[in-house]
């Protein structure tokens, strides 16, 4: 442990943003206390599969503790932070109190439900493991349900996928529950066909995937159509109540809601007292600190700042991991009485996956589709995974899943969030 | 599917006993539903391992449908069945009823608390996946409160892991916690040495491992010693409160408590209307029918029967296999008007694992114990798991944790629970 008299840097998250933040501090002479309300990091881009039943959580997650044990200027707490006091420089804990000389703000974002929180219960959005699990019991108890129901509406009802918001994660989740219905589990049933499956993807926006090349998204669409899948664009959800979703003015019966059209961040923005964006992400100087608190910086998720271009950057795991890497090496900076350096995103491309053997990725002079980018999009993803095991056990179950079309984690459990079926 | 006038025979409980029942009827000439709450097989004897961080409820788990879907004279229901009418030939679910002509019961056994059901919330048994994970959580967060906690006797408190039960299951939990605390995760914390746990296996009877011979019973104890476990035996727990268990006279001071030292049979039971053993098992005839009912069958943990020296039969996943197949057997003679034929049950021998490459096991003639009766003990578990790929990936795991000393699931998840600990 280092002298008591060096500075004491917190860290709020151990996503890739803060985990990326503490190891480019490995070597310095500094005392680092990282705070996560988990015990592990997750590697979101992928919590879409374990909602699907491809993955186990236990292959996208990785103990926080155990990435940073030799790491010998690193300490771990397993808390709650809820509030963040800039003047007396302290970190609220839900059950107690840190303090710190420098700070990164890391805590990331979750679902977003456009001033309807009462929709959440109906429509649960990916925003960590409980959730996942949850997602993926609807989904599997639906087919279960269904095959025991003889009326012929709510069976139909039951048989009802909507996935809510055309972005990367949607799109990726309603891939996956239409190779579940035509593939995976097809001939596991008697009394259903799990191929008559309504799976319906709506997008507010005039395409999916935003964020794509147009004949890149148009492609995603192609082939999520070619998986069953209805996509709805101009669509907006004006209403979910139990087992009805209404879009537009049409009223949907479906047991089975999904949410992935858009994200809020943590509310611990708020607590610092400096203007937000409407997403409630801190509006960061071009060094990633906090507007007056240069000590404070905040990255990835939680931070709204524009590259170059003016274009506000994207909430994805290369932006945060660079922010991390910044941020720490401006707090370097500044302990040597230095000024932060402004931050430059280096974009390397942005992928998505729909289905299996397919895929769409731009990766800015290149654009791939189909089989490529999904073996680009295989080889990206297990390279940012943490962790020999999980990179090979997550290669494993996708090799195992192309050839035997099986899907490995198909395993209802828990006992929340009861079956929604509209009122008889 | 056959015709509607051949024979429906149900199956309730789709464990070892059930699913090798419904797979000896595969080309008969039945109508069969199994019907089962859960949707997947779950492999019980590695279940320690998730509760334990070791494997994901996923390794050690199997969707029943897919492992029946190419058994075309079979339907699966997922259904919670809540009693039997033998006169109308019935089993009344929760959500309605099916009926008959031959049913197998096979819905096992759960953790018993002797008559104190309300010590279940501090000392949780290992009766499913829900369980494992909640003893796992257990386990993780108290090292997490003990590293942030300032109070010397609740730290104390907290690094106290109490097991109640020294048959296999106590044992090889109490290995698996001093192998956590001793390896997995020596080098993760600051302010706490992990060594410092102290794991307590609590045995009513004289020895561990009673079902076993004294002298592996002897070498289990051993083994148990050098991972740091305190073995008390002729030790009754007599109190079990919030933070606290009193063994004997002796209060001792423990957030963690895992129970494994009884079980009583499934509910579903005592609705037959005929007499149970003491652990609520139906006596069943010797050709496992039910008295007064041949065309009930009733196996594995649910049925009481001797074996050929009149030693009650144990709880083990051989006998429940051995049992299903000869039960399906007994029903297809009597659909052609013969009488049910007695069930032998052939002795295989029995295994229990004590930590990292140690292990007893009494072959009968053969008895090993260590490195061989561990190589051995995952070679018999490898081979009785379903599907290629929990094979795989669970001999991974083990090579894995072998080689690194690490353990693949160590997440806390969930909310339920909350750590227990003396009141100050």
């Amino acid at each position: 442990m280092s002298a008591q008299n060096c500075p004491h840097i917190v860290i709020v998250g151990a996503g890739f943003g803060g985990l990326s933040g503490v190891r480019s501090l490995k070597d310095a002479d500094v005392r680092i206390t990282v705070i996560d309300r988990r015990n592990y990091h997750l590697f979101q881009p992928l919590l879409y599969q374990v909602a699907t039943a491809g993955l186990s959580p236990a292959d996208i997650a990785y103990p926080i503790r155990g990435a940073l044990s030799r790491q010998k200027n690193t300490r771990v707490f397993l808390a709650e932070a809820v509030a963040v006091d800039v003047d007396t420089r302290k970190v609220i804990l839900r059950d107690g109190e840190t303090e710190y000389d420098y700070l990164i703000l890391a805590t990331g974002a979750r679902p977003s439900y456009f001033g309807h929180p009462e929709w959440e219960v109906y429509a649960p959005g990916l925003k960590g493991v409980e959730d996942a699990l949850e997602i993926r019991r609807r989904i599997l108890l639906a087919f279960e349900k269904a095959e025991r129901e003889t009326d012929e509406a709510r069976r139909r009802a039951l048989l009802t996928f909507v996935v809510v918001g055309g972005g990367p994660t949607g799109v990726e989740l309603a891939g996956a529950i239409g190779e579940i219905a035509c593939k995976v589990i097809v001939g596991d049933f008697r009394a259903i066909n799990p191929r008559d499956a309504r799976i319906i993807l709506v997008e507010a926006g005039s395409r999916v995937l935003p964020s794509f090349p147009e004949d890149l998204a148009a492609k995603a669409e192609a082939s999520l159509k070619r998986l069953g899948v209805e996509v709805r664009k101009n669509s907006a959800v004006t209403a979910i109540q139990p087992g009805v979703v209404v879009i537009c003015d049409e009223r949907i019966a479906a047991a089975t809601v999904v949410w992935a059209a858009g994200i809020i961040a943590s509310p611990l923005a708020q607590s610092i007292g400096v203007p937000l964006d409407r997403t409630g992400r801190v509006l960061v100087e071009p060094d990633l600190s906090v507007p007056g608190h240069p000590e404070v910086c905040v990255i990835g998720d939680l931070a709204a700042i524009a590259d170059h271009t003016g274009r506000p950057l994207p909430g994805l795991a290369p932006v945060a991991i660079q922010q991390g890497r910044h941020a720490a090496l401006n707090i370097l900076r500044r302990c040597r009485g230095l000024s932060g350096t402004p931050f430059h995103y280096l974009d390397r491309g942005i992928l998505a996956t729909i289905g299996r053997a397919s895929a769409v990725a731009n990766f800015g002079a290149i654009r791939l589709s189909g089989f490529v980018a999904w073996v680009a999009w295989i080889f990206i993803h297990i390279f940012f995974l943490i962790g020999f095991r999980n990179r090979f056990v997550v290669l494993f179950e996708w090799a195992w899943a192309y050839a035997t079309l099986q899907r490995s984690a198909r395993l209802i459990t828990g006992e929340g969030g009861r079956m929604l079926l509209p009122p008889p």
